[in-house]
This record gives structure tokens, sequence and C-alpha cells, in this order.
């Protein structure tokens, strides 16, 4: 009957979304901190726009590629949300720097499995027009600042630099092609060492390269301190002096932030498009994949605008965070809904007076449900107390005859009267104590 | 080069994004203050999901339907956010009523024109499981209050039931299958009376059903006054009395607000799972389709769950309440950043004193841009005037000396040197002022 969704595609019911509003929404006010502007884009894209920008595995395992079904043209669904966001910029030309933010869904058919889904959502900031250091400082500190706004604490900044393996591979292994060779190694954390050897072996290097590219993405550096050992070794080599610089620029800017970044030879990233700096937020400790990511692109939008545009920008993955935060326990889906109030309908003939004052609260802001099954009082408890609302009204005879209403609390227990012309007063004061985030 | 998007797909710039998301935040804030919670659904669903449900032209000529390159299943992007509900509520039967609302794209293959796109958001509420004209009438109220908080005054809600028309048609045209009639029908905006007589006239009915129909469809009563002549003129049809019955139960809910809804024999919806009440909101004299629509589909979740849930709801079209906005000239484009402050670098001895500020300013919730492209202070302000900031903060070394800051407001011309430590205080005033939205 089709009722579950595609594999690998999912439904978020109300307990789901509150949090994943929450985790947006935080993501969302710090791009709005850094002076990002939101942008959108379609979700498919003539199939021209993808094409040679993923490399090919991406291209033939993992695009949902489709004919348009009245036209001979090939679409994709977006497999991310920076080669658009390039399309964007060469279509409307932008002044620069260029700094858009994108929350939006993308999709890659990936074997489902926990933590990974075809159909996810990415966040992304990205800066067109600056080719310095400074610009994908403000990505990492941006990127520091979320993760603490999330609640996280325990995590690190994997940075590399492109340049400098490529530096290290020319003057080692005298290799031109590394872009193979780093999709091998961004597997390293799913295949780990063993498992990089042999794709390495495939691709039909000798062994001594093989164990040379170990080797070098078994090092570890402090970038505060020793990386420096990496210039002196490979003194003289272009590559190795531009990527090592870039990076002590940028963890110059990000002064105190720096404690949260690690140099990490063995990060490379798995698409091609990267050419200097990239990076990954990595949660210590529990054993799920990065939450974020980025780097720097500056020969892609070329490919569009025919002119050649530097750009840098990171991308945090919603799951991934809401995943990790799950796993970490700083995210919990302990709440059902954003229902604050119910009113209480104790006969047809009170129906009326409570529609009014649910049309009050309403008027002033408050989230309120009535009855609209035509219950009895009874199964309206059973209801709110199910959905979990955490304030119920009630008007009875009494309260009418009173012109009082009854509040009763569902946290504490507390039950009380009040009278009529107090009740909004006092429902604000309660909201207050009961919602931290509102 | 495919820089454009497909046909009847756009991209939206910030000022436009900036606009969405006021329009949609408002619709959002309405959602919740009468007691929907959020659901999210993928974008795309199997075929047989949709199959059977929209009528033939919608499923042969609208639907985005293609073949998953993975397998032989066909899947279709989603053509509204009813049916998907549909198969979430039976897969997961949360408990009743199951009051959701719901956000997101849809994709019609419709003719690209003004106001007309194949990739729109539609803004659905919801409710599952009361048969009642409450559950209706909380919609119509729920739309009354979005229209006037989105700050819309000259609009109508256009109400029927298409249990009126099918007993009307029954009695005077003995017309069993309605539904061919009805798609006719809502095609009237479009091509008038005439274009209505064409193509009833291709449907085979006779010269004598079509001026009835068309004496029918031109008939305007007053909701509030002579809806209970159609009683007496079809006084034993019992689809005429359950129609005329329900809508004046939900005018009667209304109360005062039923100033907002007009009683049109002619408005019956293009959809085939429509079962009841119907209804549209128009607004006046700017010659634009309608901004909203919704009804009653009593018998669409059946065909998923196997037993049958009344159910109602509505839907905004967000790019046509945006498309009316503009017209009516409530909306406008004028904000092009969310950016509130652009600190200055002078020198490269004082962009780190820039970068602190920024950081000092970020952590305190402010939206705030600096250099990243170590331009000439001349340059920093033709940026910032062109991106429409309304704050430039300066650091010169006179304010370096004196442990001051200028602020230039770009509103007023206003410039004015304060002390360091009053910089947060000062700037949280001048940003009231500068803000009504935030």
């Amino acid at each position: 009957m089709y009722l579950k969704p595609p594999s690998g595609f999912r439904d978020f019911e109300p307990k789901d979304m509150i949090l994943r509003k929450r985790v947006i929404s935080a993501l969302e006010n710090i791009f709005l901190r850094y002076g990002y502007d939101p942008i959108e884009t379609p979700v498919l894209e003539h199939w021209e726009v993808f094409e040679g920008k993923y490399g090919k595995e991406a291209e033939t395992k993992l695009m949902y590629k489709f004919k348009d079904p009245w036209s001979d043209k090939w679409f994709a669904l977006r497999f991310d949300l920076t080669v658009p966001m390039a399309r964007f910029f060469s279509l409307k030309h932008p002044s620069l720097p260029f700094k858009r933010y994108h929350i939006g869904r993308v999709w890659r058919h990936e074997r489902p499995q926990k933590g990974r889904y075809r159909e996810f959502w990415q966040a992304d900031a990205d800066i067109v027009g600056s080719p310095y250091p400074e610009a994908d400082a403000e990505l990492l500190e941006l990127s520091i600042d979320a993760m603490l706004k999330l609640g996280f604490k325990n995590f690190v900044i994997k940075l590399n630099d492109r340049r400098i393996l490529r530096g290290i591979f020319e003057e080692k292994l005298a290799l031109k092609n590394d872009i193979e060779i780093y999709r091998v190694i961004d597997k390293l954390d799913k295949i780990g060492y063993d498992g990089v050897r042999v794709e390495l072996n495939k691709l039909g290097l000798n062994k001594r390269a093989v164990d040379k590219i170990l080797e070098i993405i078994s090092r570890e550096y402090n970038v505060t301190d020793n990386i420096n050992e990496l210039i002196d070794e490979f003194s003289g080599n272009t590559n190795v002096e531009k990527g090592v610089s870039h990076i002590l620029d940028i963890v110059n800017v990000l002064g105190f932030k720096r404690k949260y970044v690690t140099f990490s030879l063995n990060l490379v990233r798995g698409l091609d498009y990267y050419t200097g700096p990239v990076w990954e937020i990595v949660i210590k400790d529990i054993g799920i994949g990065s939450v974020a990511g980025g780097g720097r692109y500056d020969d892609l939008i070329e490919k569009y605008a025919g002119t050649s545009y530097p750009a840098t920008g990171t991308s945090f993955g919603v799951e991934r965070l809401i995943d990790a935060g799950k796993l970490t326990g700083i995210f919990k889906t302990d709440k059902i809904t954003f229902t604050e109030i119910y009113v209480l309908s104790m006969s047809t003939k009170t129906f009326k007076i409570s529609w009014e004052i649910a049309r009050e609260l309403r008027a002033k802001g408050f989230f309120v449900r009535v009855d609209l099954m035509r219950r009895s009082e009874r199964k309206q408890r059973e209801y709110a107390s199910k959905k979990e609302i955490p304030i119920l009204l009630i008007i009875g005879e009494k309260e009418l005859s009173t012109n009082s209403v009854t509040i009763y609390v569902r946290k504490t227990g507390e039950r009380l009267t009040i009278a009529r012309d107090e009740l909004i007063e006092f429902l604000r004061k309660l909201n207050k104590d009961l919602y931290y985030d509102k």
C-alpha cells in the first residue's frame, strides 16, 4: 500500500519537527549574526549544471537524475547547495563579497543506514569574492559559535589544506592527479587504514607510494605549535608553503578560538571542487561521522561564470547534528506539541464561551485548542493529557455564574480559579515559567 | 550554459527571501495559535500514493512523474500537501483530532505565467477526525486571521458545499457523475461563462442541462440572509439540505467574522477529493486568482487507511499571497539584507579591533559584517552603502586613542562618537528604532 516513504526518505512527526526547528533556527540565527543573507533555489536543476562538478562516483551512483516528462531534457535533484549557489551567483552577479546562507534538502542515493539518509537537510554558509584566510576564518568562527549555541562542547574542527597534500605527493611520489587519491583517503573513517591501502592499490599505485601515503595521513600535528615542521621538511615546495601559510593565517585570525581546531593531514573531503583549506567538525567519542564540513573552492564558479571567483563555504548536516545531539543527550524529542492551552467545553451551552475565550487568547498570541469533536469533558481531558498540553482552562456552570475561569497546570498539578479579566495577564506569567524557548 | 532555472522554477534573492520569510512566518504563527503542529514529508512519493487521487488531468498532464534510477519503481514529486498528509496519517495513526500544518513546495507542470509557477509553496492546515462544521469553521476563522495579520483588508472567502450542487443537479438534471462538471465550473474564472458553456457542451450535456447549470452557477446568495431560499426551492433533497445546513452551522460558529464570507454557488474547486464544504479566498479588484482554498474530503484517507476518517483542510498559496500583496502595495521587497551593522576596518592595524568588536556584537545577537576583502575604507563604505546596511561602525586612530567608536546611521545621516563601553546599549536602542519586525 506504499504507506511508508521510499527507502532513505522519512516522515517527521510533530515531536521530530519541534526539535528540528530548534536546531535549524539556531543555525539560521548564527548565519545572520555573521551577516549572511538567505537565498533559495529549485530542488531540481538541468543535469548540465551538475555534470563534472562532484566526481564520477557521485554522478553515476548517487544522483537522482531523471528525464523531464515533457521534454528531452535531463534534470537531477540537487546533490548539495554549493553548486546551485555557484550557478545562482553566475546568473545574478551580486556585489562582492556575496555572503549567503541556504538551509534546505539535498538528495544522495547512499545506502540507507543509521545517520545516513537519501533525503537530508544541509545548512550552508558561503562567501564568494574573497581569496583571503579571513573568509575561511569567519566560517570556522561561525561554526564554533553554532556548535556552542546548539549545546555541543566536546567537538573538534579538523583542518587541512589540499595544497599541502598535493605538495607532499609531488615531492615524495611525483604524483600529479591527486583527486582519485583524495577520494580514497576520504573513506578513512569508514574503511580504516587497511581499507585505504586496498583502495590505493586498486588505483595502480606501487607499494612504496601506498606506504608513503599511509605514513603521511597518519601524522598528527598540533596546529598551534609544530605545523612549521612541515615547512621545514618540504621547504621550497610552493603548494606546501601556500597551504601551511594559509592555515597559519586562519588560525591567527581565530585568536583564542583556535583551541577548537586541529590540523589533520588525513582530512581531505570527498568532492572534486575543493582547492585549498578543507575542514570537518567531529564530535568526540560518539563514533558518528562528521556533522559539518567545508572548504575553499576557488575554481568552481568559473565553470559557470566564465571568469574566476574565489569562494569558500561550510555546510552543516542537520540530521547528523540531530543524531549526534541525541546520542550525547543534549537533544530530546520530549516536546510533542507547540500548543500551550486547551479550553475545555463542558456542554453545548458552554461551547460558545470556550470558542470566545480561545478567540481572545489566540488574538493575544497564545497557542490554543478547543474541542472540535463534540466530546464529553472526560474525553477532552484525556486528549489534552495525551497531547501533553500544559494548561487546561475550565469554564463550567460555577465559573459562568461567577465570571471566572479555572486553570489546571499539568506540570505542577496546581488548580486555581481566577477572575475572567485577569486571565490574560495570569497566563502570560505562567507561560514564561513553563517555556524557556518562546 | 543553463544558468537559468528550468522554466517555471525560480531562484530567490535575499530581498525576495526576506519578504517570503515574513509571509511564511506570519502564516506559521497563525497555525500555531490555532493549535496545529508541524509535520514534514518527502518531496517525492511512490507513484501509487498519488494515483487516482486528483483526477485524470492532474495525473497525466501536471505531475512530475519519473522512474527511480535504481529500480523499476515510479516516483512523483508531490502535487499538494494533502495527499502526503493522508498517507502520513494512515501510517502513524496519531490521536484524534489530528491537527497539522505543513509549509513546503509542491510541483505542477502548469504553463508558466504571471502568478503561476511549476515549483511553488503551499502552507496548509488540516484537521483529521472531526465531521463537524466547527472544524471547517476553525479553518475559516484561521484563514481570516491570517489574511488580516498579513495586512490584507479587501478579501472575501467564497464558500460553497459540493452537496448542494450535487443535489441541484440530481433534481434538475438527473445527473449522477458531477466531478466532470465541477472541473469545468472550476475554470470559470479563467474561461468565463461562454467558455464554461463550450466545455459543458463537450461533455455531451444537452442544451437544457447546460442552460440550467449556467443559470445555477450565476446565482448569488447572501450567506447571512437568503441561503434558505435554496432549501425552499429544493426541499426534500437530502444533499441540498445537508449542504445548506452545514454551511449555516459554519457561519453560526464564525459569529461576527461571518462578514468575510460569501456563499457562491459557482465555487467548486478543481480536485476530485472534496466531498462537502469548499472555499476559496479572493482579493477583490486585482484580477488575480484565489490566494487560498480548501474544503472537506471525508473519503480520501480511507483510500490509505482502510477505514474512513472525516477530514478538512485549507491551503494558502505563498506565491499567490506575495504577488497579491505586491499588487495591492502591502508587500515590498525594499529590505535587501538582514545585516544591521558594518564594522569598518581602517587599516591592517585596526582589522584586529574590528574583528573583536564584530565578535562582541555577534555574541550579543547583532547581525554584523566586517571586511573580508582587504579593501580601502572608501571601498568598504561603498559596499556597505550598496548593501544598504543601516549602521556603520568606525574605529580609526582617533577612536583607538580615546577608546571610543564612531557610529554612522544611514537612515538619518547622523554621525556620533560614543565611549566603547556604551556601544552595546546604544546599538540596542538604535536597533529598536530602526526595526519594527525584529
